[in-house]
């Protein structure tokens, strides 16, 4: 196993923290990493079950200055639990809260230089209920069967690809009940 | 469509840069975000396809100090094209050259905070070819069975959200070709 031999901050920002780790490895190789850590407590994503239809939101993503194609997601708060942070998030941005939520996988997005890991939030048993949340703009609710998604790969949608893992979590989860 | 009002510089780093955006949606309402930028060109991850395996590696991520089970994945040097960066990678990581190749998809990672771009790459008809790279150590390269992936989504793997998404991708094209 490689070890740490030195971590230095390079900068922490409201949001983010860069650190340099200098790393040996087993066969005394030697390397230099820029690293990012999330300032806070992760954040959760959430797979939304009406029906038969996934429930997608459409939210504008800050650095590709577009839209973006996503599930509902979020920060957790200070000292808030990962399903309660997933069901108020829900509430917020879509206007329904879960009677049935578990956890199915935690992501990590791309463990070579970030930190973040994003919890992935099975919602099913949906019921309307609305909470205001800090979103700068209603958010676009949209729906895609869960058995035809084949409208969903293309070219604008701008897909977070958090979400794509979902889906693939998602359909061996559910293949794995079944079997 | 929201308007960026300013933009100002946080930091620049070796590897990465930290923005801060000033934005105003369409209802007048005014945000401030931080995003982060890559400093290069994009990167590549390739789905290698040997017989009837997918061919992973595991690979040290520095950012969750532990290994990662991923695909082959690197940075497009400059002046240097998609599929050529994605050829050299697979050779310098796991000793193979595609014979066939193509760009699949082009995944955003978390578009609301990072601008970074993942050219997922299909790589097909392989034969032995071995390139030095700049990797520390030598990878393992971990065969999984196209269809039966079942142990792939277990914990201590931490496997790449890109690499689950690329799975997406790579099942939803399959299926199309045959339909």
């Amino acid at each position: 196993m490689p070890t740490i031999k030195n971590t230095s901050n390079i900068v922490t920002t409201k949001l983010f923290k860069i650190n340099k780790l200098d790393i040996e490895f087993d066969n005394k190789a030697t390397r230099e990493y820029e690293v990012i850590s999330g300032t806070g407590n992760g954040a959760v994503m959430i797979i939304p079950v009406l029906g038969d239809n996934f429930l997608f939101i459409r939210e504008y993503a800050a650095a590709i200055n577009n839209y973006s194609l996503t599930f509902p997601k979020g920060k957790i708060d200070d000292e808030e639990s990962i399903l309660v942070a997933a069901n108020r998030e829900l509430q917020e941005e879509i206007g329904y809260k879960a009677q049935k939520i578990r956890q199915i996988f935690t992501l990590d997005l791309a463990p070579g230089y970030m930190d973040h890991k994003t919890h992935i939030i099975l919602a099913e048993d949906l019921v309307p209920s609305k909470l205001d949340g800090d979103e700068p703009e209603d958010l676009e609710v949209i729906k895609y069967n869960i058995n035809n998604l084949n409208n969903l790969l293309v070219e604008g949608n701008n897909i977070d690809s958090r979400a794509l893992a979902s889906l693939y979590i998602y359909s061996h989860i559910i293949n794995d009940n079944k079997s």
